[in-house]
């Protein structure tokens, strides 16, 4: 086992788990960590990586046609754990307002088509020149409500996803894993539920709280890294397990006390991760994964 | 009136308020926010402006003298409504600890003889490689505790700033207002107070609850500007009021409610800002702040 130079050049501390390996059974690969790879592409390295789950993103999935990706993983026996991502629901104009609800319905019937039950939202951020948080909130909850009904007749649950507060103006309005469980109760846990991730949440002094309220509503479980210096780019500061300080362990605890038995998507968006060799970032990521998630 | 070039080039929509304009009489300019000037350009920059308060930090005052800046800035009129900061408070081991509390135990002293009863504590981050973010929460409780007494003695108000959790890994574990008075309610509003810095806390949707909790324990109220995009140097991020997404005025109609009739205070962090002519930059500042903190 050489060690391999992505991202921080740490010498490897365990040999990469073999294909079939079962500690990998819950390792799901979001495509978004392996960007270079098409469906194809991504479908065969996780194979090769002896992996059962993959975690899939709209736009690559309609380049390459949703119906052709469903049938290419179901037929290489690789399960989809969620569908990234719904949401951007804060228009403050009724033709904004409409577009994004005609876009998020496609968006759940692509997660029912590729086989997920789980739609990953991402709520949106102020906009532009808007200064009302709390109007923008109202404007989720509200377009949440008027989802469900569609979602739920699909088969899928919108899971909300909250946003670190780095996010809260360009991306994401849903800060806490409170306020994301807040609006979901408004509805029945197949409906809307929430994903647990931990780039996200593991600053929040009420974490472990709110994963224990959580309970079964949690359909995700994703993990990166918070690393620091903060990457130029904010939108690519998520780091490999292991190269910052988030605390895996307590929070994969937390979400198992919580009844959470699902799949753990790793999803890293970071420049040196984005060009690096995508078996080599499965490679590491499956021996981090072990290391600093399961911690065995 | 000339729009001027800091930050954003937006042009002016109102003139500088002239000195002496009752408008101001709250208006703290804290010394970050013209990094260029020293001790004595900064009172003779804040006193030009028109200004009667101003936020200082320990490293130029020490430069400068501490008795001989408290002697400068009463002999121009000016008084000092905070002291930055004192905390990093969350060293693992004996000595690191040891050293945490001497420095803040002068950092108390400094602020008594520079006339303010507030120092402002950012309490730390993580230690070098230490995943615990309960432990150094638990760490910060403690040396809390430590320090009360000391602080009560000199007549300062030990004032717990929660930072974004943008900077929870690095420079600051209390993340939300309302962990700050989870603390800062262990002991009297005369010993442990909040600051309540909008680039920190805007985010919160818990914020106007919390504000209203804190009540007379809040001493400062700090305003700057979240902008987006996130410039590439975290710590360099904060924008000028109306640069960026911040409510301002929905913020101090909250800490007005929960009664706090004291200086706002100007700290800004920026390279562009850092970069302009000081007495441009307070000009702006002065403007920028009656449009969109005041909103008069």
């Amino acid at each position: 086992m050489s060690a391999v130079d992505v991202p921080s050049g740490r010498p490897a501390t365990r040999a990469t788990p073999a294909p079939g390996d079962p500690v990998l059974a819950r390792l799901s690969l979001n495509q978004k960590t392996t960007p270079s790879w098409d469906v194809p592409g991504l479908v065969e390295g996780a194979v090769r990586a002896g992996l059962d789950w993959v975690g899939l993103w709209r736009e690559p999935a309609q380049e390459y046609g949703v119906e052709r990706t469903a049938k290419l993983v179901a037929d290489a026996g690789l399960r989809v754990s969620t569908l990234c991502r719904g949401g951007f629901l804060t228009a403050a104009d009724a033709e904004g307002r409409r577009r994004a609800l005609e876009d998020n319905r496609r968006a759940i019937d692509e997660a029912a088509a590729l086989g997920t039950p789980y739609l990953v939202m991402v709520v949106g951020g102020l906009p532009s020149g808007d200064r009302d948080l709390v109007g923008a909130r109202e404007r989720v909850a509200s377009a949440i409500t008027e989802l469900v009904d569609h979602a739920a007749g699909s088969g899928v649950q919108l899971s909300l996803e909250p946003m670190h507060p780095i996010y809260c103006a360009d991306r994401g309005v849903i800060s806490t894993l409170g306020q994301a469980l807040d609006l979901a109760e408004r509805f029945t846990p197949d409906q809307v539920g929430v994903t647990v991730d931990t780039f996200h949440v593991w600053w929040d002094p009420d974490v472990e709280a709110q994963i224990a309220r959580a309970g079964q509503r949690i359909s995700s479980f994703q993990v990166c890294d918070w690393i620091t210096p903060l990457p130029a780019d904010a939108l690519l500061a998520r780091g490999v397990m292991g190269d910052g300080h988030i605390d895996f362990r307590s929070l994969l605890r937390a979400v198992t006390a919580a009844g959470y038995t699902g799949p753990i998507e790793v999803e890293i968006f970071h420049a040196d991760v984005w060009a690096a060799d995508p078996d080599e970032v499965v490679a590491t990521m499956a021996r981090r994964y072990v290391e600093h998630v399961l911690g065995e």
